[in-house]
């Protein structure tokens, strides 16, 4: 479990920042991250990687000189927003193209690769090497789907080794690929990690019993069988991973990197008789061992589990994996010729306020009225969201909807006063909202903001027929985000009515302030229908009736907002 | 909890195998540890360090260049035996001298003083540095009495880095002083851990509760509190060590290494949530704060534990800190000019067996078949003696004496067939016996036949005189090894009226074969009346009643040695 905390809230962040004080010999801290602290006497490609915290060392222990340049650093177990990787990419980049490296989840994807199109905006070059190397998460036939686990190690190390050895962005991305293509890995649990400040671990295990097939979140495994001996693992890992070799590779005098990884709470000298056995069946299987690593690589909290990584080396890839590198939880020989970076403060993305016309800036000033609404609203409804997140999820809605609207509206404030139009004052509200209020939620709202802003931007008229465009843009950003349909009981069930009754009624000819009361009276409806299906889940629950699906509190605070935007749209008139 | 292991008995073993295995590019297994697989241009002092397992990266993870030359690796929380120790010592030997240091633990001092007596009969200048770090063992004025718990890094740190710059034994010794002078630690523990093979933990703190001062054993803490925040165990930490400032060093503008320890299952997270307020404090303080450490640096297994030390550095240490090095585990700068060392065999210590007379040559063989008739007798009593001790202990003793006594016999086999004498050969059976039976009862064992040689020697006449002197020396070996008398139900009840009539009977002429008889009646009615207790205990601690005392199986396998010995004389007869 999870003891030493402050504010269950702050934990990812003021962990961040303990990082950050503590390794400032490799990296600086930057908005949404950390870079490094020291460069070369050439500027190189730049290698950026990350995901959500609860995996340390990965992500953000293993930036300095030789592996990565830049790690953005997400919630507990939550994706950054597309603006931390966006901010930690620029402050990483030395011009020579920026590497973005992580594992293959769903939410990094969407994050990452909205700061790629940011970065490619921008005229740098920027690609991507996902990493793949969970053997249980799909099959050979579908490996493009898998998840990435403890082989980021190894993709990560290879690109920064490849982009210390001075090739460019071609190279280092085929020589990523080639690492991933060569990195293989499975993970057995024994029981879940627990959140700051939650009572229950993610997920538990049957005492005596053994997930095979976990992942770093607590993903469901493939099997589940009794706990075998430390030769029984061993055998497991090393026969599973003999069936997965890589297209092309001979296995008989293979030089192989096996690298066994501690997930958490499971003891170093466990993991020594597990390597012992692992080291046996690899010699006997006419596997040469290359330079074995044995220790905490990419962690899940305090889970206790184990995972074995295969590294197949090639001509091209063992120079890499033993060039030196430096960081705070990964070193290998020597380093030499770093020159320290003064600026060790907290580099701010600077805001620029592009020119907007006089019409854009007044609607950025209702923006900015309207955000500040909507945070005093949600400020004060945060414990009722939360209790009704709690019947159904996790109970972190109302606090999410707090911080990031709190965020979003200081962002509009100053962008506002600066004299920002319509679309930049709601590109950065978005990105604010996004980063401060974590999880979905924040994510959501972050996609919204911006998706509507696109559409209003900084010099056209803002009326009726463009804000209901904004609206519908707002819709179908959530809903390419996840994959929920109406009737599903989510905020789609909020925002689809009104956005479409909203588009309708102002395509007819109704003005927008009565068109909008009507729209948000749509989305009333349905949050209410959300809310008594809750209420109805809430008793329903303690009856052991799961059939009735989960309904989201997301659905009551959209119709909220709609509610306090239509008050500041009133005040207008 | 421990959960990946084969024989729990042979955790230790295979797990530092495994790490031996894995660890090939720093160290060489050797008999009793490791040393470095690689040498220097230059001979230098050797830094051996060592101590029980179960706390890595201490301390076989800190064998490499730049830090320690070899570490003797005791059991699970048990010292080495001194033939470990040496054998590790003569293998780390490069010819300029051999600096000892280790955790001031009673079993671990008594172990490598007689390994260090042992190297300096041979010639060798060999020194020790105990590591007294933990301010929590015993208040200041009894500094010299504190127990060594992270502050080994610091001491093993310095003296490596001294050695390394060529330094002799005296600069080498010296500086060891002064980092362990200037270092200081505090430690809290959550929850105890659990040994391979165990039920329960070694210790429990109640749900809640925070034990403050706690070892990295489990020894008992000075305090118990409610869990505080992270930023309140940073300011214990913090004011508990500032209220100790090592003498002569003025806090404001101190130059100070933060080390902050994770003892197995706490979260680097957690670690770093922490940090950050302690990063805080110390500076607040008007401290500097110079390159900190967050990580594992020595664990208690999974102990859910954290601990804070503080180096106060000075221009001698500074630079010695932050010399180059190069372990498993723990890695600085750039190391170079390493060769490696060919032979990666285990070394094992070779056996010298020196001039004996045919008489001593004659009693070895019957000490041969003594103790391969112990051996036998303690195979086929395993399970019970077992029982006795489940009772009131930990249920080991059955398994420790069969493991001890098959590798005694084993060891006695070979040297007899050799041509040793009786003092050859009870010293070889000795250290075998240490060496594998592990625990409290191998090591008295092991004392106890290395003892019982010293007085046979090699060449005397083994007489009833001498062997009745040879059992009160045996009888003096216990008792000088632990703290018990007679009367606290321990293998002392059994040994001491055995021993003192032996002497009585053989003094006043009674002949060898009646007198061990008489004896032996005695140590069977100590024997008999620990079984008697045992078995009333067992009964009276269902009941609750604890106040009968703890009896110990050794007096029961004690008397049953000394009839197997009965049988072996009357034989020889």
């Amino acid at each position: 479990m999870t003891r030493l905390f402050n504010d269950p809230d702050d934990f990812a962040e003021e962990s961040a920042a303990g990082f950050a004080a503590a390794s400032a010999r490799w990296v600086r801290p930057v908005t949404g991250g950390v870079v490094r602290s020291t460069r070369g006497a050439e500027p190189t490609v730049s290698v950026v990687i990350g995901g959500g915290s609860g995996h340390y060392p990965a992500f953000a222990g293993l930036v300095g000189p030789g592996l990565a340049h830049g790690a953005a650093m997400g919630n507990l177990f939550a994706s950054p927003s597309a603006h931390q990787v966006h901010s930690v990419a620029v402050a990483a980049n030395e011009g020579r193209g920026v590497l973005l490296s992580y594992g293959n989840y769903a939410g990094d994807v969407l994050h990452f690769t909205q700061a790629q199109e940011r970065m490619r905006e921008a005229g740098i070059d920027c690609r991507t090497v996902l990493v793949t190397d969970d053997i249980s998460s799909a099959p050979k036939a579908e490996i493009e789907k898998r998840r990435g686990i403890a082989g980021d190690l190894v993709v990560f190390k290879i690109a920064g080794a490849a982009a210390e050895a001075g090739l460019d962005l071609d190279d280092v991305e085929r020589l990523a690929l080639l690492a991933n293509a060569r990195t293989r890995t499975l993970g057995v649990a024994f029981g879940g990690c627990t959140l700051p400040g939650a009572d229950e671990p993610l997920f538990t295990v049957p005492e005596g019993r053994m997930a095979v097939g976990l992942g770093i979140h607590g993903e469901p495994g493939i099997d589940e069988v009794d706990v075998p001996t430390a030769a029984g693992l061993a055998e497991l890992f090393v026969s599973s991973l003999l069936a997965e070799i890589p297209d092309g590779v001979d296995a008989d005098g293979a030089r192989v990197v096996p690298i066994l990884n501690g997930l958490g709470s499971v003891k170093y000298e466990e993991l020594y008789v597990v390597y012992a056995e692992i080291d046996r069946l690899l010699a006997e299987a006419g596997i040469v061992v290359v330079s074995p690593e044995v220790g905490e690589f990419c962690t899940s909290f305090d889970m206790a589990g184990v995972s074995l990584t295969l590294l197949w080396l090639d001509d091209e890839i063992e120079p890499l994996w033993h060039a030196p590198c430096d960081t705070p939880a990964f070193r290998r020989g020597a380093v030499e010729g770093r020159i320290a970076v003064d600026d060790v403060e907290v580099v701010e993305e600077e805001v620029v306020i592009g020119p907007a016309s006089d019409a854009s800036r007044e609607a950025a000033t209702t923006i900015d009225r309207a955000m500040t609404a909507i945070a005093a609203m949600l400020d004060a409804q945060a414990d009722e969201l939360g209790r009704i997140d709690r019947i159904a999820g996790d109970g972190d809605h109302g606090i999410g909807m707090q911080r990031g609207s709190k965020a979003a509206a200081a962002a509009a404030s100053s962008s506002a006063a600066a004299g920002a139009g319509a679309r930049t004052t709601l590109q950065q509200a978005g990105d604010a909202w996004a980063d401060k209020g974590g999880g979905t939620s924040g994510a959501i709202w972050g996609e919204m903001l911006v998706a509507l802003g696109a559409t209003l931007g900084d010099d056209a008229e803002v009326d009726a027929a463009r804000i209901a465009a904004g609206v519908t843009a707002m819709k179908d950003a959530v809903m390419s985000f996840g994959k929920a349909k109406v009737g599903d009981k989510t905020m789609i069930d909020a925002i689809v009515p009104f956005a479409d009754r909203l588009a309708e009624l102002v395509a007819a000819g109704t003005e927008l302030v009565p068109a909008w009361s009507d729209a948000a009276d749509t989305a009333d409806r349905a949050a209410k229908s959300t809310a008594d299906l809750t209420a109805k889940l809430g008793r329903a629950r303690s009856h052991g009736d799961k059939s009735l699906g989960t309904p989201d509190p997301g659905a009551v605070s959209f119709a909220l907002i709609a509610h306090t935007v239509l008050d500041i749209l009133e005040g207008n008139e």
